[in-house]
Order: C-alpha cells, then structure tokens, then sequence
C-alpha cells in the first residue's frame, strides 16, 4: 500500500478531478496501475461488499495514461491527456460490464468535463476495442458478452406501476442513505483509522463473511445472486425453491435482510483501504429488494386473483415476474447511489437484452432521481470529491439569475496582492529570486509597477527553461535585465508578425540575446552596456481577462467551458487581480460558513466542509475554511463501539497478562485493570 | 406553402442553427407545428422516398417552442428556450423510432450544441414521456414499441467479419455520394425550381411510383420492407421467396436495383417541397445492399462448404443469417448519411432488440465513420448548413495548432469602423437617430470619441425600451442628454454597491432622470441647466472582451462555449473593435475562396461556397463571399434534361396552337416555333 498509495478506493472521484484539470502525481501512474490490476481480483475474492467497476475505470485510465504518456505529442498537451483519460473511462466500464455504448455514456455523463463529438467518438472506439477483446477471450464460456441474458416473455402491465414507482422510492432513498452513512464513515475512518488499513479490511471480510453465510443471497457471489434474481420462474430460474409459493414468506424474509445486511456493509466497505467500487454490489441491494417486492406482488395476485387491477392478467396464465421487479430494483438502486440515468438504463439493457421493459426501467429512475434530488442530487462520487476537498468545480451552470454568484463580483473573489513581473528592466537575478521564493504558479507581466498595462502572463515553468536556457549560454556575472518585449505588433496586416520568429541565439556570449538594443534602456547608471534578455518568447500574450465587474458565475462558466489555469482581472487595461479556481473555490466555501452561521444546517443537506485531502501534490490545503464535520449518527455510534471495542481488548490483554502471570506463578496484581498496555509489552 | 413556409424540408438543420443561437423567425411557429403535421402524412403516403424523423424532430420543437412560449419565464430566456427545443428534439426521434434512450442521444450527438447533465435529464424526462404516450396508443397494435422486433437465435462468426467491413465500407461510401449529389440537386432546385415545388413533388412521386412498381423492394412500404430483410428465414421470413437458394441470384439482382433506385430517389427527394426525413430512406438503402451481401455469403456456404473459414460453422446446420446483414446494412447507410454513431447504435438496438449483434453494429460503423471521414466527416445536416449559408460556427474545435485559425490574430477579423455611443452628453434625439438608422443589434459605449475606454455595451432592443419609456414621461422638446454612467462601482467592500438600486422614475417630468447632477457636464453652453437621462441601467457592463493578438480560434471557442451575440476587441482598456459570429464566418468564408485560387479544388472536397439562403429573417445577406457553384455533375445533367424537357414542351405547344388554329382554319404559321409562349398566351 505504500508502493502505491491511490491504489485503494473507487478511484472515480478523483479521475473526475484529474478531468476538471488538476494534478494528483502518480495518481494515473504504471505503479497504480499494476497494484490495482493485482489486488483488485483480491478484493472481489475476499467477498467484501464490494465491486469491480470503479476500479476498472481506475486501472482503465492509468494504462491509457501510461500508454499515452510514451508519445510526446500528448505528453505536451494537457487537453489531449484528458480525451485519452476519458476514452479510457468508457473502456473501463466496457469491459467490467460488458457493456460498450454503456462506457461511452458513462464516460460523457458521469466523467467528461467538456463534451464534444470527437470525445465521444474516441470513447466509442475504445469501448468497442476492449469488448471486442473481451469478447474475443469468452470469459463466461458462454460465447455471449452479457453477463445476465435473460428474455422476459412476458410484457408489462400498467397496473405494476404502482409497485414500479415504490422501487425508485426505495433507489431514491437507498442513494441518499448509503452516501449519507459511508462519508460519515469516511470521516470516522480517517479520525481512527488511517493507519489500521489492512486490519480495517480483515475486519470487514471475516464480518462479511460471517453474516453473509447466514443468508441465502449473500452466501453466493454478488453476481450470481443478480443473475438469479432476474431470471424468469420458468425455465430453470427457480433457484433454491425462489419461486415456491409454499415458501413465498420466507423468501421474502431472506430477502428484506439480505437488502439491509448488504447496505450495512456497502456502507461500512466502500472507501476502505482496498480497491472498491459500489456499482454492483448497490446492483446486488437493489435486486434483492426488487425481487421481494416481485414476490409480494405475485402473493397478492394468488391471493386476490379476481380483483379488478389484475383484469389485465388472462386468468390463468403467470402474469407477474418477479425477475423483472429485481431487473429494475437493480437499476433503480445503481442509479440512486450515482446519480447517472441514460447511462444506466443503456447499461442494464447491455447487461440482460430486456428490451421489452425499456420503458418501466425509465419510469423507476425518473423516480429514483426525483426523490434522490431531494437529498442534494449528487452522487455519491461527487460528495467524495467534497469530503475529500479536492479543487474541483461543479460542473452543473447555476440556473436563477438571482443566485449571489450572479450578483457577487468578481473584484470580491479575486486575489489582489500579487507577485508581478515588470514587462522591462528587472535584473536576471531578481527574475530568478522570484521564481525561486514563491510558490505561484505563474506571473502577470506588467508594463511597469506604476502603468499597470496587462502585457501578458507567464508561466512559472515556461520561466525557468528561459532562465536555465540563459544561463547555460552566458556567464552570469553580468547581470543583465530581462525584458517581456511582446515580439508581435498588430497592424492592419498583421499575418506576417505573427508568425512568432524564432529567436536565433548567437553563441558569442558577449553579444547576448538583446534583440532591441534601440530603446531608451539600452544605456544605465555608470556608462556600462547593460545587456539585455528578451522573454518575449516566453509570455502569453492573450490571457483571459474579464472586467472587475464580471459576475463570479460568468467567471466559473469561463473556468468551466475554456479550463484556463488563470484569469487576469483588468479594469480598463490596468491588472487589477487575478482569479484561480481555487479563489473561486475558496471564496465559495467561506461563503458557505458565512451562510451556514446565519441559518441552521438542515439535515438532509450536511454541510460537510472541505477537508484538506492527504494527497500530497498538485495543491495547496490553505483553503479549507468549511464547517467543521460534526461527527454525528454511524460516525457516534462508530466512535462509541470504538472505544467498547478498546475496553474489551484491554479487558482481554489484562486477563491474558494476569492468567500468565498466574502460570508463571507470580500474583503481581495492582488493583484493577491498567491501560498502559504499551508499558506492559516493552 | 406560403402560409408557413418552412414547414417544408427537414428541418433539422435549421433546428441545429437556432440551438447555436440564431433566430430564424417562425420556424418553430404554431403554423409551422399545424402544417408540418398535416402534411408530413400526406408525403409518406404519396410514396416519395422520405421519411418521417426529421420532420418529426421539427414537429416537436415547434411545440415545445410554441407551449414554452405560454410561460414568461421561458419567453424571456433564449438559453432556457434553447433547452426545452433540445429536449423536445429528443421526443421527435422518440416517437418516430419508438426509441427513447436513441432520442436521447440524438439531442446529444446531433442537436446539443452546449452539453449539460440537466439538458440529458430534460432530454430523458421528454423522450420517456413521448414515448409512454406512444405505447399508449399502440400504434402497431402489437403492443410492442420496437418497430422491427427481430430477434436472432444464430451469433455471429469471426470469418463474417470481411462481409462486416464491405458493409461499413458501403455505408461511408452511400453517405458521402448522397451527400453530394443531393446538394447538387439542392443547388439545381434553387436556381430552376424555386417556384414549381408543387409540380416538382408531383413529378417525383409519379416518377418514385412508376419505378418502384417494377421492383419488388420498392414496391412495398418502406417500413415493412425493412422488417422483412431484417427477419430470420426460419419462421416466417420467407417473403416471396426471399430465403430460397432457387431464387438467390434474382433476389440479388432485385435487391441491386432497389438499393440504386432508391439512392436516386432520395438524392431527388430530400429537400425538396415536401416534409422529408432521410433516416428511414437511408437504412432501406442500406438494408437492401445488406442482405444482398447476406444472401451472397450464404451462396458462398453453400457452394463451398467445406471451405476452412466456414469451419466454424456446425456441418448441417444453418450458420449465416442474412437477415443480420440486412440490419447492419441499415446501421451503416444511417450511420453514413448522417455521421452519428453511438445515436445509430442505439437506435438499432432498441428497433430491433437484437443485443447479440452489438458489436458488429459498432463495427461497421466504425468502418463507416472512417469512410467518410475520408469524405469530410460531417453529416448531411451540416453540409445543408453550410450551402444554406446559415451563420453556424462547426462545433467542433481545431486540434491542430499549426491551423492557421491558431496564427491569426483577431485583429484581422474584427470590425473596426464602428457606431459607438459615448458614455456621456450625447443627445438624446442623437441616440434615437442611431437606434433608427442603424441596424446593429447594440452599440459598444465608451467613455469618448477620444477616449475609447470601454464602458459597456447596450443591446438594441434595450436601447429602443429605454428611449419609448423616457418619452413617455417626459416632453421631447428640451432634448435632453444622455449618458450611460456606470451604477456600480467597485470597492474592497463590493456587495451593496452592486445590488442595483432600481432607478425610482419621478412622476414630474420637470426634474427629470438625473441621478448625478454634481458632475462637471452639468451646465453647458448657454447657462441653461440641460436636463440628463441616464440610461446606465440597460447597459451590460461586463461583456466579454479579448486582446487583439487573441487568436481566432481561442475567439470561436469562446462564441461556441460562451455563447455571447458579441466580444468586444480591447486593445489595453481601449475599443479596437468587435467580433461576431457573423465577422468569423465571414473570415472564413473569404478565407477559402483566398484558398482555393491558390489550391485547385480536389473533387473529393467540393468547395461550394455559402449561399445566400431564402429565409428572409434573423440576419443579413452580405457575406456571400463564398465560391460560386461550379454546376458539375448531376447539376448538369439535370440542366440539360431541363432544356430538353423545356424544348420538348414547346414543341409539343406550338404543335397544339398550330392544330388549333388549323382546326379554326386560319393558319397563321409564321416560320420556326417561336418560344415566346408567354405572348401567345396572353
């Protein structure tokens, strides 16, 4: 784990965020990619409540990225990189599905930031590649890519769709609950047991093991369970009397408990420190459910078998289908937990070819995802990517024009003591201080500290290859001044100057790189030719800027749509700020204790701050101004078995040490039971 | 016709325009919406070789636009009505395939021009709704929704994969000839039957009748065509001796013809005066080749079936269903004319439900994706566009940094030669002057003629509200002065300060508007006080602004992300100039002319240049400055079966006149047949 520490978890959460644009070293790197390769079938074979899906997106990328990273061509670009992540997403959920055009949409609903019709395209491609691989490998030996082929012979009926909308309440509220509980657990596990993983995990399994061998459905692997459940009664689906009336109520027992024992676990698994996903394993939850509302369904229509809602049933003929309840608790439930419709209705169709019931499939997520927006409507990746703080903007544009981000001013948000460079006359070693002390990314270059004129931005990084270029050519000592002359003038016909010359550098040291040695800098102080060194090169000269006045939702719609790394401030030409995401991010998380102080925090919407992540790169945590967690509900209870777990354990050691002592015949009892259990084992 | 003229065509090119953000006035009327539903019956039922799809998109955008419109909050924001047309595009494909989820994509892939999660959801909630209506009604009376329900019992074999390709390939090739030959026939229309659309949709329809009753494709409805060629031979698939090996070679020839026919007939009919769609025509094109190629494959097996590629195949069974040929056949003329492909997947799958061909369907269409991006890559929808002359900018972003749309600078595509208001003292008749004589739609306000420092920018139509309200209350007489200050300013402490303070209009018209009467414009001239209005109120204070040296590309990016009617161009604070789509296109559109004198035009990219279109609303005509049509090809084949038709006509004309004047016995012969037809009439 500590080869590569981004090996454990889902994974998604943070692709989401390396889409969005920020930088988690190693996070996509071949390191993390052969652990989790490795250890991924490990964690699926201990029987955790746990799934392959988000990991397989996870280990998707990180080969795309590893592949991608060997040509320079998209080594260089940023924008490339992230078309090759998010094709490689949609190969990820290819393959752990099955499912192809399920990945292209999962990779545009749930991971592109910036959609296009060319990323789509090349998600398909992938996701065509890989199935096309898997397909070629016949995992299932059954010569068929879908994991669960059932047909439904029979059609749906309207009078089910009271039962249809009960199971999209239940996604609904299975969603809100799981994502509710598993971030609480979150904060209880990184408060107690960060360092305990691997225990954490041996924990869990036997756990799971234990209570899952009591129950039917959760002694068997989670996706044959599912392919159980959604069979038909006829033909072979009648797994372990299923489909006996005689046995209706106990199986409608088995299942209700195999429903809440699995959420306990979801919630107590997902985020520990092996590689997780939490597709199937809510597919698992949700079937269960379905499939007892499918049988309590049919128990009523046995019972009542001439009440008018069944009229459309010919009587004697089997009219209701379980399976098909299970089909759609299945659906209803996987997207509960994310939040993701089109791209589930195409991958459960993917998965069994029930096309028949395209339509109920539909109507359950529209339920599903009216009662989940009443808890926030975010899924359960998301409020991750929350909880764990990372610079991320939402990517859903703000709707009500009265929103305060439409009033708020940009001038308010932006950063307004800044490092700048001047565009003329700033010694070399000054230039390198700068990029030596600070930290910035990158710095506006102005005309002069008094005429603040925008003259264009540089990059910290572009910045030191023109220092160690220059440095590498003349002998320091001189000195010189470095100028930002923009080498591109504008006239009618501009064409020409455009096309940037490349600055041809003489070897002669002593003539140096000066190109306008004309201006009135030439000459300084005691009658030296002072040189100079033109950067010009090296500056963007077309930053964005927006007015003072630019609205902050207009300026995140900018970060958003263009994803530049800075947007300049100027107010009338002159640099007046400087925004990033992570002001906006800032501004937004003071905004939200400002808002939380003066209101109560209502329950359904926790205002859980954004905690600094304890990933090591790419960003500062100086900005984690949020509400503090307040630890209530699992997280208390979690606490409280905690330390009962502690007093038993030292109860235990303290009999153990006595008893042996006993043994070793000498009685050295000092009164109750010490804790200093550290003393005693040294 | 005249009554609601754009209820002809197809309609989704326009559809794509107005969602890019232009006007086109009446398009999606309610006149539109009553015609278009009338009439698209009547033009499946003459025969014609059309479809409903496009037309059914059209329909439903125009009611979704038309019910909108009823809610003031939607008549008032174009962004929301641009979400509820994209939605409503998704019902139109849902309804007319019966296929949601393909709906759905649809209004991503083809329609969407800015993607969001909630436009997918609305999408979603539209197409789930349309379609639960149609399952409703049952229109097959098979309570089924799935138009051609196939379902195959064969998989399919490694050794087809060659047929697959030749399909695909077909596909590509099938798009890019329609293509251009129906802009061929587009440009013919326009010049030489703009005004016989009524005798041009009779003509066809005879025309479509009289060869289609010869061959047995063609004969039947289109829809029942396809479901035949998509069906197994075992089971009731046989139709007229379609599976017998007796009749394979006459079947062959049957479906040759039908393929050729029917491509001609669509290249006539597609765009002419009637509502047509080019889906369905498309897929019975290219289910007819499909099966052609099935039945030939099968012939091979028979003939050869020892041969080792047949060696997976089981010895006596039947392995090669040329029913799936047919189905793939139609996925990939779809996917070709039309150049989508996770849509057509899709769409084929939730018309059939045949799950087990998933991957080759993505097969060929990648193949036929390939192809024709050999072609130029872009569907029929966008070629209309472009030869339409509709200011729509291409979505898609440049990859390549070394496009000269990176080197160019904006400053060669601005306007310069502007009308600006001043910030302060201008007259107010002066401004109503501007407001009429001009026909911009807003006006860049800056400080002075002098200094040009950008204040804002004032739209139009809020300028015109502006003068009407300040006429009515206050006599016209004292002309008073305007000016557009600025309401805000911004300090460290901003908020109060840009919660505009609405403007409290006092009743008596002596004390006027005048908010800021201490400023030193106060007095003026003759020691008369001048009475000021101040219109800072309508002014957009913060429009988006770019340097000069911004390259054109960054400039499109941000009009297609951004969607702004205008960026201003500032050099340093000072207006240089000013950007709309209309400039860019302009740009470009003299671009390729610059272009193609220098280059000679490769057939493959036939550099038809932007016409002029027909619509008479929404934007001027003034920058056709495309290449002329250069009237190759079928153009002029058709110019000439035109000037013999119009021969021909006369003849027989003159012949009648003559047989009647001699059967009234005065033989007024004077010479060769004159052609003045129009003097004899008279």
């Amino acid at each position: 784990m500590n080869f590569a520490p981004y090996a454990a978890g889902s994974g998604i959460s943070e692709i989401k965020c390396i889409l969005g644009g920020f930088i988690i070293k190693g996070f996509l790197g071949v390191e993390t990619f052969f652990i989790k390769s490795l250890t991924l079938p490990l964690a699926i074979g201990s029987g955790l409540a746990v799934g392959k899906e988000g990991p397989s997106v996870h280990v998707a990328c990180s080969a795309g990225n590893t592949v991608a990273r060997l040509f320079s061509r998209y080594e260089r670009s940023h924008l490339k990189m992230r078309e090759i992540v998010t094709a490689s997403s949609a190969a990820g959920v290819a393959v752990a599905f099955g499912s192809p055009i399920g990945g292209v949409l999962f990779s545009i609903e749930e991971m592109n930031q910036t959609f296009s019709n060319r990323t789509m395209w090349r998600s398909f491609v992938c996701a065509l590649v890989a199935t096309f691989t898997l397909a070629s490998m016949d995992p299932f030996r059954t010569g068929k890519l879908v994991l669960f082929n059932v047909s439904y012979d029979r059609d749906w009926h309207y009078f089910e769709m009271p039962a249809y909308i009960l199971i999209g309440i239940f996604g609904g509220l299975y969603g809100a609950f799981v994502i509710k509980f598993n971030l609480q657990m979150a904060a209880f596990r990184r408060k107690h047991l960060a360092n305990h993983g691997v225990a954490e995990a041996v924990i869990l399994a036997t756990l799971t093991a234990i209570f899952g061998y009591l129950n039917m459905f959760l002694r068997i692997d989670m996706t044959e369970m599912l392919a159980v459940l959604f069979r038909e009664c006829e033909g072979g689906g009648d797994h372990e009397g299923l489909c006996q009336t005689s046995s209706q109520w106990r199986m409608v027992n088995s299942l209700l408990m195999a429903t809440l024992l699995r959420t306990v676990f979801i919630i107590l698994s997902y985020g520990c420190k092996v590689p997780a996903g939490i597709f199937v394993p809510s597919m698992a939850v949700g079937a269960t459910f379905g499939r007892m509302v499918g049988i309590l369904m049919k128990a009523m229509r046995t019972s009542y078998p001439s009440a008018p809602w069944f009229a459309a049933c010919s009587p004697d003929a089997p009219c209701i289908t379980p399976g098909t309840y299970a089909f759609l608790g299945a659906a209803a439930a996987l997207g509960g937990v994310t939040r993701i419709t089109v791209t589930v209705v195409v991958i459960m169709f993917e998965l069994t070819g029930a096309l028949t019931y395209l339509l109920p499939t539909m109507i359950v997520l529209l339920v599903t995802k009216a009662v989940s927006d009443q808890f926030g409507g975010r899924g359960i990746a998301d409020h991750m990517i929350r909880f764990n703080g990372y610079p991320f903007l939402e990517q859903e544009d703000k709707e009500d024009p009265a929103d305060p981000s439409f009033i708020e001013p940009i001038a308010n948000v932006m950063k307004q003591d800044l490092v700048i460079m001047e565009a003329t006359g700033v010694p070399l070693q000054r230039v390198a201080e700068i990029v030596q002390d600070t930290r910035y990314q990158g710095f506006p270059v102005v005309r002069s500290n008094e005429d603040r004129t925008i003259v264009g931005f540089v990059r910290t990084d572009e910045l030191r290859f023109a220092l160690d270029r220059a440095r590498r050519i003349r002998n320091l000592s001189f000195n010189p001044v470095c100028s930002f002359q923009c080498t591109l003038a504008i006239s009618a016909d501009a064409h020409e100057a455009l096309k940037r010359p490349e600055i041809v550098i003489p070897p002669p040291p002593s003539e140096g790189l000066s190109l306008n040695t004309g201006a009135g800098m030439g000459r300084r102080g005691s009658g030296v030719e002072i040189e100079r060194i033109d950067f010009g090169q090296f500056i963007d000269e077309t930053p964005l800027t927006v007015s003072p006045k630019m609205p902050l939702e207009i300026v995140m719609q900018l970060f958003r749509r263009m994803g530049p790394r800075v947007i300049l401030v100027s107010n009338q030409g002159q640099l007046a700020g400087l925004v990033t995401v992570k002001d906006v991010l800032k501004h937004e998380a003071a905004e939200v204790v400002h808002r939380s102080r003066a209101t109560p925090v209502t329950p359904s919407n926790p205002s859980y701050g954004r905690h600094s992540s304890d990933l090591n790169g790419g960003w500062e945590r100086d900005w984690e101004a949020g509400a503090e967690d307040t630890g209530n509900g699992l997280e208390f209870i979690l606490e409280e078995s905690l330390e009962w777990a502690r007093t038993k354990a030292a109860w235990a050691y303290g009999a153990a040490v006595e008893s042996w002592r006993g043994i070793r015949g000498r009685n050295t009892r000092e009164g109750a039971y010490d804790f200093e259990l550290t003393e005693e084992r040294s």
